[in-house]
């Protein structure tokens, strides 16, 4: 039904003309600073782009007059050959140019390395805006408690920082910093101070979150969700006009830092990947080479989803790779390697500005130093499956809620909605310790390893916060390293993170998906985290009071230190963030990178490659398809093998009851059997023929380059009138006396169509149109052109065949 | 030239059967052991072949009769998209067959996971062999010197290990370990023993270059070299028989070992990576999804080259982006996962192997403690030009006396080549210690930072060597961090260092290429490291005497320490080698993970995107891709741009003067008329028509699937004689009374041959050639056939467009 966007029609040439025009005089306000900086480079862009109107190419004479040939519709697929094309004739143009003069030379130099600038670029601005939103989110969850009274805009870490009265184990608690009981009913502790915190809390989530729903709905509706679907099908050669326009930009900066702040059940790494694409294509604009060129374009977009991750996981490795495997659609090596840089310049940046005052990315970065043994790989295989459980079950029930959103009365009020929610989220978070805190200071608490100095309940541990004597048979001289009894602390934390995973499992199903910005890592990491935890303290509880089971002998001998709870967490979170996007190398990395050590790279990959078989054998689409699938978007999954036994002429149109399909003559044609055709069909573009009988292919055009063409050479050219022949011809036949002049058409005219047999199957059918980012195909039989296969069908084909035989694509 | 081993014919169906039986009778010896404890594997497999061959496919139908159709010849290009589609046949048929018996759903899951199986053996034998190798060469360099009392089999540390008559100042020498001066004239210093151990050390190295020379000549000819180009042309889809089989394995594996132990300049990761895609190569006929697909197995060996690359520098991650970059040529996610996991389980066999005693994978690892500054961006930047003039001159160099060796008499006589290389070498390296230590020993101590208890005449400084009091403005507390002036060590070190970088750069040149395993990663790491240490110490002394410059002021203050030669080798070792290989993204992960900390990546990244864009401007080509065009490889660059706006008409043959397009009708030619067809021409296969005159295209038959057919319907088939009509419709029209009976071979006719327009411009069919894996594509006008263009053709083309233009492609 969605799909219908893909061949989706407006008013186009107007609505194009309006939409260059507001991007071209909207862009200089917002951007006067930068264009003052980068001057220079404008300049030489502009005069780049003089350089690419002077070619003889034919798009560019025809984009002279006509202005609007070989642009796209709103919500339509880009023809990634064409704009290919396109490309490699400006390059040559300015290539041609080099030798003639000094100043050609230079311009050619600088388009060279228009595109690392443009990495620069995007790294600083994303970084930047990462450290800010890391900041200002910090301080916003914190005035959820309190307030500084050396400066609101102080958080608590930063309120305390230079305090004198307090000790290093009460750190947390300094006098400038008062909670909102303190300041209304003037008291710190009882069930007063405790309702007004209560109360003070879920106020201000609340607000937080209408003020975020507010936000979107009114200035920017494309900033809700993650983005990551909708970048995907972007990358993927889709064109969605605004999506990563500077309104959004604007708005998800803001709205992101309210939602992440109210303490919903979100995280904020996957709207940072829309951030950072948001930056990447505003900063297209600055360069003629990116900004006229979709398939350029979307090359820098590929590099800024990983500097998108590179700032939210502190991992630019990591980044690249998840560009690589989970967002890009057409990736060269160059992109890989500018990518790489921008990631790390952002990276840079970002630990420049130092948002959590440690020289750290990442809250939750964390080393352990002890080693494991391969026992434990069998408790690893046990998260893996809990994570691709927990993965497939989410995404069904995410789905399932959300289609129920869609189809009911539920979609028609997202602000009540995000209202509710948070409420619930407010109100049932509070009395949790756990579920309390943001989900990033959870998964930094579950991660760590325990110390000596650590004041957390999840470190209370016997004998070390009693100081009584060792338990057991432990000797004096480990102490601290050695596994301990647990203590009251953590039982009381077992009790709370059980309670605060199944709140983290409910509440998480449908806050994904609501109207504000809300990246699904937090979440799902904070579940796979708890869950990781508890397991851990359970083994770590059964080694020391079982240390004489055949299965600790040798390795777990008393005193010795040999089960790292934090290690658990970690591969629990992996394996569930795993489960849910099904990420596979580039979750290792991005593991890796948080814990800077080799050591640990076989647990993960054992977790991560068992929760992405479970969650495999249980439904085939990462959380990301499955929206994608859910909102309809017209994407061809790039992974996933098309293997069923269906040939062309299976797919093709017309269909053996349908109407023979329209075609254009190459010379028999007037303008106004043209404009017949065009006004009877929807079709996106023709084939043209030798003749209706013969139908022997000669190219292929497409619809909106015929609409502008004829509707300018009415305009401008003399003696186009209704009964005028087009002609496709290369030579343009002498008319009878009388007759009006024909209009050739050549130069619209795609002498290149890709044309397969009907006996072509459609698994390499699928492969071409994939590989090649074709739009259509066009189906001949020995020789004669029988029909025409777009992407629309394909993909209603492969959707077709996916429902007949749902498991058929299982073991791959 | 070389280019016709594409279209090279042989009695293709006897040889083909006799390589299958080779390669069956000869393959249980030496797997005995692997096949014993993997007997289930092969049963499984076994079966699973038994399977496919029950499937209704033709392909399959017809291998049981004719066993030839669908396999190829040596020196020949597969059909990429006929592979893939074979193997979701098997699949398909796999699938169709699960839900038959709880066997065959047994065999459908062992199938999907064979391949993480042969990844884990990969792993494993690859890790082990690497092990192996790296302890042999060991042994065999100090054999160089002088031989352990308590076992020859022990090198010099191991030797002295655990003896208890060393101090750690002394720990390199022990009574056990014995020069060979010690025991032929029984005196350890003076000039008889240095003639003695001289005398020694050449007869050693001639000795092992003389064997390594000699097996690889009577044993592997395709052992020798670094194999990386050859692998490179394999995974891009030729067949190269036997360059991946188990001779190759054993022999390269011996004579590297040699080969480094005889003190050439060359290393041994490349050659790693070679014997790496034998043990793929070879496991994969434990498999029949990988031994009867060729493209199935490329992924294998792509895994197989990042497995190469991760034991060589012990970094996984590192292997996979080289795998992905440098070498691969299809290179799906899946593989990307696998490979990820082979590298891994390699580097763990490596490390629980320990060949150097530390618990590291490389003998060069390096963690460097001091920050480096902003303006030191300056010096690293020269390095990077250094590295990158270094390479683009050591590829010209090296080619030019490649071409020679090809050209001249040298090449007759490679045995003598490498003694005389060999003894030149020796003679001249054993005077300077910085020569005589082997590559990776060299580039290890010029990584190394100095500490305080470092014995090396690199580290001898001033003040801390000779024990007196702070030179200058020195502060006491930080005497060993603060810089120091050089004393003599370093001055003698220095003056050695530059001799040695002479040394280097000329006989690296020579000796690449020789008939002996030649890796060329650390001989142009070890030129960099020199370069980047004379730099970074040259750095230091500057900043010690002119700490008083404005360029130190404010971080280089007396007292502190600023500069870390060490890094600057580093970056120099990285630079040489991005300028000879022109890897980016792989070689700063590989350092990265050598050096292990996020704070060298930005210099890193400078030096190595300087060095790429020097070496560039100089020469387009990396050294593999030289290799390759020297040797006339049939192998399309997947990362160059083609650029020229040529066309496919331009391209295509026949050419205007040609005599037409040979062509098979698809009913009217005889059996003898085929056959006269075959024996006219050398085509490797015929476009299918509906009748000469239409020249409407129906399909593209093969020329061997046409051979082995005709000569099997010949043999087995009742009354086919010379003038049987052969018919390839669908339906047989029935004959006259008294005709022989038709031949129909619409089963091997390939209905969906890739047709492209004469109008296509060249760039896009170079894309799809490319990115589908073509070996042809035929040309069509207005529907009528009008020619082909076959890989070679294209080959072709772009060396004649880069002839004609030649720097066209410079600014990409």
């Amino acid at each position: 039904q969605s799909l219908s966007l893909l061949f989706h029609r407006t008013n186009f040439l107007s609505s194009s003309l309006q939409l260059r025009f507001t991007y071209c005089t909207s862009f200089s306000p917002f951007f006067l600073l930068w264009e003052l900086v980068f001057i220079s480079s404008v300049v030489m862009t502009g005069t780049g782009g003089q350089a690419q109107n002077g070619s003889v190419d034919v798009l560019d004479l025809l984009q002279g007059w006509g202005s609007g040939v070989g642009t796209y519709d709103d919500f339509n697929t880009i023809d990634w050959v064409r704009e290919k094309s396109k490309d490699r004739d400006r390059h040559r143009e300015i290539s041609r140019k080099r030798r003639q003069s000094i100043t050609a030379l230079l311009l050619s130099v600088s388009d060279a390395f228009s595109g690392w600038l443009l990495m620069l670029l995007i790294g600083l601005m994303s970084g930047a805006l990462a450290g800010g939103i890391d900041i200002a989110a910090h301080w916003l969850t914190d005035l959820k408690e309190g307030v500084c009274l050396n400066g609101f805009w102080f958080n608590h870490e930063h309120c305390c920082w230079n305090s004198k009265e307090t000790t290093f184990q009460e750190r947390h608690r300094c006098p400038q910093w008062k909670s909102w009981a303190e300041l209304t009913v003037g008291v710190t502790e009882g069930a007063s101070a405790y309702v007004v915190n209560y109360l003070m809390y879920v106020i201000w989530a609340l607000l937080f979150s209408f003020l975020a729903v507010f936000l979107v709905r009114a200035f920017a509706p494309y900033a809700c969700g993650s983005g990551i679907p909708e970048i995907k099908t972007i990358l993927s050669g889709f064109i969605i006009r605004g999506y990563l326009g500077k309104w959004t930009l604007v708005i998800k900066t803001i709205t992101l830092v309210l939602a992440v702040a109210s303490g919903l059940s979100l995280g904020k790494e996957g709207p940072l990947v829309h951030v950072a694409c948001c930056c990447g294509n505003i900063f297209c604009h600055l360069f003629t080479k990116y900004r006229k060129n979709e398939a350029k374009r979307r090359e820098v977009l590929s590099a800024a989803s990983a500097v998108g991750v590179s700032v939210a996981f502190g991992a630019p490795i990591g980044g690249v790779l998840f560009s690589l495997e989970e967002v890009s659609y057409y990736f060269p090596l160059k992109t890989l390697w500018r990518s790489f840089f921008a990631a790390l310049v952002a990276a840079f940046t970002l630990r420049s500005i130092n948002p959590f005052g440690n020289s750290r990315l990442v809250l939750f970065y964390v080393e352990f130093h002890t080693p494991w043994h391969l026992l434990e790989l069998f408790p690893f295989v046990l998260l893996g499956i809990f994570g691709g459980l927990w993965g497939a079950l989410f995404i069904r029930a995410n789905i399932a809620w959300c289609r129920r959103r869609k189809a009911t009365r539920l979609g028609r009020y997202p602000v009540l909605e995000v209202a509710v929610v948070s409420l619930a989220t407010a109100v049932l978070a509070f009395p949790n310790d756990y579920t309390r805190m943001s989900g990033s200071e959870l998964i930094s608490e579950l991660f760590n390893d325990c110390s000596l100095l650590d004041s957390s309940k999840l470190c209370d541990y016997g004998p070390l916060a009693k100081g009584g004597e060792p338990a057991g048979n432990l000797s004096e001289g480990t102490v601290g390293q050695a596994e301990r009894p647990a203590g009251p602390g953590v039982y009381t934390a077992v009790w709370q993170l059980a309670m605060a995973l199944l709140f983290k499992m409910a509440i998480t199903v449908v806050t994904f998906g609501m109207k504000v910005p809300s990246g699904l890592f937090i979440p799902s990491m904070a579940v796979g985290a708890v869950a990781g935890r508890l397991l851990g303290i359970g083994m770590e509880q059964l080694a020391y009071y079982h240390h004489d089971w055949d299965m600790f002998h040798g390795w777990c001998s008393p005193g010795a230190h040999c089960i790292t709870p934090g290690l658990y967490a970690m591969l629990g979170a992996a394996a569930c963030l795993g489960g849910v996007t099904r990420m596979t190398v580039s979750l290792v990395v991005i593991m890796f990178e948080l814990t800077g050590g080799l050591e640990y790279i076989v647990p993960l990959m054992a977790a991560v490659m068992t929760s992405k078989w479970v969650a495999d054998a249980l439904g085939r689409e990462g959380i990301y398809e499955a929206h994608i699938r859910l909102n309809g978007y017209p994407f061809l999954e790039p992974k996933e093998e098309f293997v069923h036994k269906t040939l062309a002429t299976d797919v093709m149109r017309p269909r053996r009851s349908d109407p023979p399909l329209s075609v254009v003559t190459q010379d028999g044609m007037t303008v106004e059997e043209l404009e017949g055709l065009i006004s009877d069909t929807s079709y996106s573009g023709f084939p043209v023929v030798v003749s209706p009988e013969s139908h022997r292919l000669v190219g292929f055009v497409l619809r909106r380059d015929l609409v502008i063409s004829i509707d300018n050479a009415r305009r401008c050219q003399e003696g186009i009138v209704g009964v005028s022949r087009v002609i496709f011809t290369e030579h343009t036949p002498v008319e009878a006396q009388g007759a009006p002049p024909p209009l050739n058409l050549r130069a619209i005219l795609d002498l290149s169509p890709l044309a397969i047999t009907d006996h072509t199957p459609m698994e390499i059918t699928v492969d071409i149109f994939r590989k090649l980012g074709l739009r259509q195909c066009l189906v001949t039989q020995n020789g004669r052109l029988l029909g025409i296969i777009t992407k629309k069908d394909i993909l209603k084909h492969m959707a077709q065949m996916a429902n007949r035989d749902p498991d058929s694509i299982l073991f791959n």
